[in-house]
């Protein structure tokens, strides 16, 4: 039998997520795997939580990596915050969006979606309407909206939220180490993230944060969370505390790659590369713009780690991808949903976020152009 | 910030998992990552499945790994298999079956227990009484009980249920690639397992196979299933058919680790790996007998791959397995609930399983007992 593993080749992988993973993070992956319970890896643990804090910019004692990929920090968040007949309301205007709305549904919640156009941001005075006449016990909206490439006003919006009685659950997972998250400042309860994005580790692991007030519904709940490999009163155990109880067997080597990705990060600093994502983020558009590429985010709603754009006029949208990959090793993402066929998904996430990393895509996407 | 992954000392893992990862598998962990829908990342997916198929006996076509560890795959069982009020009967002997009740009840199930001794197997002609009297949607049982030691009789139960309406639900986390484990021959509808026991790779992953009755079963929810993530309605899109549709970004470089792992086990063949876990076993034994250690549970009842062990009186057991961390970097497990401080667990999975690290564990507990 052939093994596939011994072929694989090396991709560019400027699509939504996976990003391209730091040469330390794969080296950290093939680390010896310790016990669960072993002090040495605990050690490791409380460093992971202590440097995601940082990234996070919260202070929250339950700041952990939930063992799953993104969609598993959605799904402990809703779990563990939601009771059945709970009023939700989810502010959308992308497929995360959606997604959540749907979440919330299976678990009985009574959830109000507040719609916006996709490609444009949450409207805050809507919002605003919205809490001023009707009351919720949880107010969700997607930070970066990978489907579209649009960046909400999580810090507009949180201010309205915090003057209702409402929890507040953020969506960070493509905004967290691309673009500045502040979840104390913004008085966020809850908010989750990946690892494949703008922290350039491999996927399978969802960094989550609780505040104190999230805390507090969780451990009142009438009923038990229904869902007993994400539920938060139980992984604090092993997380927390002089004694930790084993819950699940963590997935060890994957929290590897984390904390170093993390160590990476903070090591070369957070402002640092928070301007590299946007340097090449400008300098995308620029050079996509002498290509007769243009953007489907108004300027100032623009993600930088997230380009959608628009598939030029009599171009096959899926042949181009096929080609970039194919020929060039290079991965771009399709448009989801509504925007399929429409739009290409262009990632600059962590590690991809290199200028030499356009140059290879610019030079590629413009012999398949013909420009 | 000294980074603590630069000072992992290499440990041999002979606790209740996770176990010694093949060196070709951590080199497999550290292959690039390829984005979830690049069609050379769907090869090994498709390979995947059928190694995965080849190790579980089972030619069910939905067989696919969770992306989460052990406990994951019993969610997703019970997840999609079970509705509100839905009669489920859970045979337990020790922490993984009341761990199924557990997950079960949350679900709203209506969950009946029969209870057998720790240490001590399921009875099949208890089982049959029980479901000779009552009507079950689902009957589930631990292969090998990693609390205790003890194989259940699952070849001997297989037929009770059958004759029963009800779905047969395994749980080989421990079994799997360390016994014969024969998903169709025994008529399991739905089976789940964990990477880091006798598969030999970090832990992060539970494959799971499903019979085309669980399936049936699942399509015909009156309700949809209560947690998205796990859903396998929409898993099935992902790892199925001629479009692959995103669900959850797929834990790559962890598929890699267990791509690998299932590839170096079927190279070798199963049969050898097999009678490699039970002479370890065995040879075990007989070394603990000469240092006057006893075996916990009866010898016919006896997993090969998870040894408890009676604790000699007079021995202080956590200093025990402190002494052989940290002066000899040998894990070994303690006690679960009412066995704490009275075993140890010894485990010899996968890689671990080889006549030098039997040498290395007698060598060192013989200092340490003074024996």
């Amino acid at each position: 039998m052939k093994n596939q593993l011994n072929t694989i080749p090396e991709t560019l992988l400027m699509g939504p997520g996976p990003s391209c993973v730091y040469p330390e993070v794969y080296h950290a992956l093939a680390k010896p795997t310790l016990g669960h319970l072993d002090p040495g890896f605990i050690a490791i643990m409380d460093e992971i939580k202590e440097m995601l804090k940082k990234v996070m910019n919260t202070k929250n004692s339950l700041t952990i990596p939930v063992s799953g990929t993104g969609s598993a920090g959605m799904e402990t968040c809703f779990v563990n915050l939601v009771e059945p007949n709970d009023r939700v309301l989810v502010l959308q205007n992308g497929v995360f969006g959606m997604r959540m709305a749907d979440v919330a549904s299976r678990l009985g919640a009574s959830v109000h979606v507040l719609e916006f156009d996709w490609g444009t941001p949450v409207i805050p005075e809507q919002v605003k309407e919205k809490l001023d006449n009707n009351t919720y016990d949880l107010v969700a909206v997607v930070h970066a909206e990978t489907s579209t490439g649009v960046k909400n006003p999580v810090k507009d919006i949180a201010p309205l939220v915090k003057q209702s009685s409402a929890l507040f659950l953020v969506d960070a997972v493509t905004s967290l180490g691309g673009i500045a998250v502040h979840a104390d400042q913004w008085g966020v309860d809850a908010m989750y993230s990946g690892t494949q994005k703008c922290l350039s580790c491999p996927p399978g692991l969802s960094p989550a944060t609780f505040s104190d007030r999230a805390v507090k519904k969780i451990k009142h709940r009438k009923t038990k969370v229904p869902n007993w490999y994400l539920d938060l009163t139980m992984l604090i155990n092993y997380w927390e505390g002089s004694t930790r109880a084993y819950h699940h067997t963590a997935p060890i080597n994957m929290l590897y790659g984390l904390y170093q990705s993390l160590f990476s990060i903070l090591d070369h600093g957070l402002d640092k590369v928070y301007k590299r994502h946007m340097d090449c983020h400008l300098d995308l558009v620029d050079r996509l713009k002498k290509l007769g590429i243009e953007m489907f985010v108004e300027e100032k709603y623009r993600l930088p780690m997230l380009n959608t754009v628009k598939v030029p006029a009599g171009v096959d949208e899926a042949l181009v991808r096929k080609q970039l990959l194919e020929d060039h090793r290079i991965e771009i993402g399709a448009g989801l949903g509504s925007l399929a066929g429409k739009v290409w998904r262009i990632g600059l996430m962590g590690h991809t976020a290199q200028k030499k990393n356009l140059d290879r895509l610019t030079t590629a996407l413009s012999g398949i152009l013909g420009k």
